[in-house]
């Protein structure tokens, strides 16, 4: 059976977008812990849950924050005055419900064996991953934009990793009339970029041509940006770093050498939180067109 | 004969990014009213005037600011304790000498004729005007990132009119993945856009489909945004204004419905003063080659 | 009054497209003369004359070949056993008619004076020119890739003048990934190409670069590649000529160096009949659309 | 110990490009049995074998062709008036060797393991096949150019699939200005189509909207396009099919409802075997800077 009851607890303004996205689409929806819900705008066809008690109600898919939890022990909602413990409340649910949460870790996945109950994780899903990167790529831009006193259109632009980020931002750049080359490991990667119509260069090239940059955006999760690198590389260059902890550049030498790096995370939900929003809200429907539901 | 000696009266930002580009091609360049020029970087060997009774020298090419006047009778520089009259200055040159000028007016043009002087506009020549449209067009993306809460990547885009900021700020933004419908009045420029790949709608069109742009770039410089247009449009619209004085957009109107205007002039010098400098300094080079200097 | 009675008279696959796009449109449509009519598929709501007195019917707009004539003489219709003279059928004409023809030249528009007529050249619109350029643009890029053994894709190719074609041409060829370059006299256009992402040269910077390039295609109407320029070209370049007649080319020098230079003309009717009546009938309806009958 | 002795066996014009880029590299380089190996532009610094004993020398790397059988028994090589047998030659070459075969099958990797040989397919290699999806991509457009009466511009393009062909071919439609749309099963595979910025639909959406297109690219190896697909196309539509055998069209149907369909296969050698060549060449040194060569 497809869901057709949903609950989502604890949201952003992300997770607003992405309810209506699930409520316009005909499937019974109600909402706790929504921060000043009343500011926002939830569709009028959402049901908005005030008691707790009613969250024990039965629904076919209980959707979790992302990410699901911040201290690692309750969910994040801001807007309660209480907490609401994730073991307990997943202790309470019924087997029946698939539980969607953001960012899952080991904690929730012990718990939801414990319990015998469906976690899946709409965080990890590849079409978000992907979709993700367009706010990512454009936010990286809008930065590299006020960062600079020249244009983006014909400087010369390197993209450090051709991953989801990576490919996106260097067509973006491109698009713009940046001068675009990515560095990246692998021959096919290359080949890819080469079959794009930009320049790519191995990591070996990158460390003979890293001065010509004006700015350099880094995707790889591994520290290519080391003190070698910084060392060759302008002072006047602009580093954005899109990588997660611990990031891609060594950033106490670029400190000492005056390089200005923006270590820029998260930016999905910063520079675009509508278009977050829907693409939490798209993934999440994808989903619940996969699930069975156990009736 | 060719130009070979060349002197800067005031100046900001951009124009020391053209004093060094004349410098560097090899052209004896003095400067004189630069505003805090220690602070700045002019190449070394540019020669910096102190004394005012130094600019009246035999110079064979005089590059006043842009614009050259703001008070509308003397020169514009910001960082001297006293001020030039415009008239008093021109009078006192010789007439070897060619005046370019930002932004010449009756007056200026008026005062040359009466001491016959030759006055070049360096801000009317085509390939500036075409160069400047660069950093508009990045500009005009900068403010639209900067306003919304959803990405231009797949947002519905309007750009009205399709001359020179127009056209790359079309291509640009097709270049981040909007979805870019261009209205111009002529056939001959729809047919422009339709060639380019993207869509394009007359004004009777547009009056219909006002509705279903999130963003709109007005280009053109008359009032196309009445409060007809303004009627039609989504209350959440983005407009962002690039057309001079009087503008494009019946400003009442839209503040009276909420609706965000943006009145973004003078972009190249703000967002990007080095590539508008860069610009400069290209264009007075390109003139300076065309000019024959007497002696 | 708005023309609501049209007359073709002669036509190739081309004006076919164009009269079913004008009869679609609810405009009473006649045709004659139309070689072999049965075979192609006129629309059947278009009315075929088979009686050449017909054709002095009144009315709005009779619609002309594109040439209107090719002997200078006789209207350019190729099915019929007779000829019709140009002069003859025009003394016959009511002075409400309106005359569309295509290429227009001092003899039809002599006539047309005597008998105070009004003359239109469909051809001679600018938005027809511009439309044309995409498929000249399209059948010179399956030339090169019929012509060569490489891939347009990265191939250093290289764009003479930037008008019309050269303009679409340059942004295809860079749309599938091929290294353009485009050579402009003019610093307003070298600057527009800079500012659309591809290299810019002018013609003095041409001649020392010639020899870099895998393909040549010449859309300027001026002797540019004189055996000057085609001796320092490499032997194995392809050039392809978009130029009318007396062409861009000195095919001399080229075929004495064993250099292949394909001179190709009128290629919408050739590459894309049917997006070259599409381009007709468009303009026609234009036209149309501007003009008032008298009545 | 890096190979620098290389021994190329049979060829064609493709494998003649990668032969001097070997050459070119100072990697010692032989050949034998290129069919008219005079006619065509071997470098002069390649050694040309025409005893076969010779071939038994000891060489680091032996390259076979691509394929390197067509018979299933012997080595492809069209010039010679004997045959070699691939398990014959096999077996007589030292262990020492490295074999490069393009296309390699079960019955040369059982050659190979019994007499302890190592194999590597150069084919198989995923710079290769993407940087042959460049010539495919490109080979596929001159096809529809060819055989369409209108231009790609502004035609609705379908493309099945977005693996390395479909993401290369929808990509350089979309530069010359094509309508696309790409259909593919994931949910992923739509999202990268959304992000770069053009219409991707589902499988089953193609069921509905399959009328609409002009011409329908295949890139998929399944029967997507069977009975039920063709008979919602339109009659006039072009399908080109780049699937290999069985290929991704119901033939049959297809014939018997008019619909014209060109599967075409190995475009690279085809339409640009120059390009084939250099990526062939390519492959052949990355592979040779990676493999360690015994002594």
């Amino acid at each position: 059976m497809k869901a057709n009851k949903v609950l989502f607890i604890g949201g952003d303004m992300r997770q607003i977008r992405a309810v209506n996205r699930i409520a316009e689409c005909g499937i019974e929806t109600a909402v706790f812990g929504f921060e000043d819900t009343e500011g926002k705008k939830l569709s009028e066809c959402v049901n908005i849950l005030y008691d707790i008690r009613d969250i024990y109600d039965s629904y076919d898919v209980i959707i979790l924050p992302l990410p699901y939890t911040i201290d690692g022990e309750t969910i994040n909602i801001s807007g309660l005055k209480y907490k609401i413990n994730v073991k307990d409340f997943l202790s309470k649910l019924s087997q029946k419900s698939i539980i969607f949460a953001g960012k899952s870790d080991k904690m929730i996945m012990k718990i939801a064996e414990d319990y015998e109950l469906k976690i899946i994780d709409y965080f990890d899903r590849e079409e978000l991953q992907i979709l993700n990167a367009i706010p990512t790529a454009e936010g990286a831009i809008q930065i590299a934009m006020e960062e600079t006193s020249f244009t983006i259109h014909s400087s010369k632009c390197l993209v450090i990793g051709n991953g989801r980020i990576g490919a996106i931002l260097s067509k973006m750049l491109n698009g713009i009339g940046a001068d675009v080359t990515v560095a990246a490991r692998k021959q096919k990667d290359r080949a890819k970029v080469f079959s794009l119509g930009m320049k790519s260069i191995s990591m070996v090239e990158l460390y003979e041509k890293i001065s010509e940059f004006d700015i350099i955006f880094n995707t790889a999760p591994n520290l290519i940006l080391d003190s070698d690198m910084l060392m060759k590389s302008r002072r006047s260059v602009l580093i954005i770093d899109l990588a997660s902890k611990p990031g891609g550049v060594d950033f106490e030498t670029a400190r000492k050498m005056g390089i200005k790096v923006i270590w820029a995370l998260s930016l999905p939900g910063k520079v675009a939180p509508d278009t977050a929003g829907d693409i939490i809200g798209k993934t999440i429907l994808n989903i619940i067109e996969e699930v069975e539901v156990k009736k």
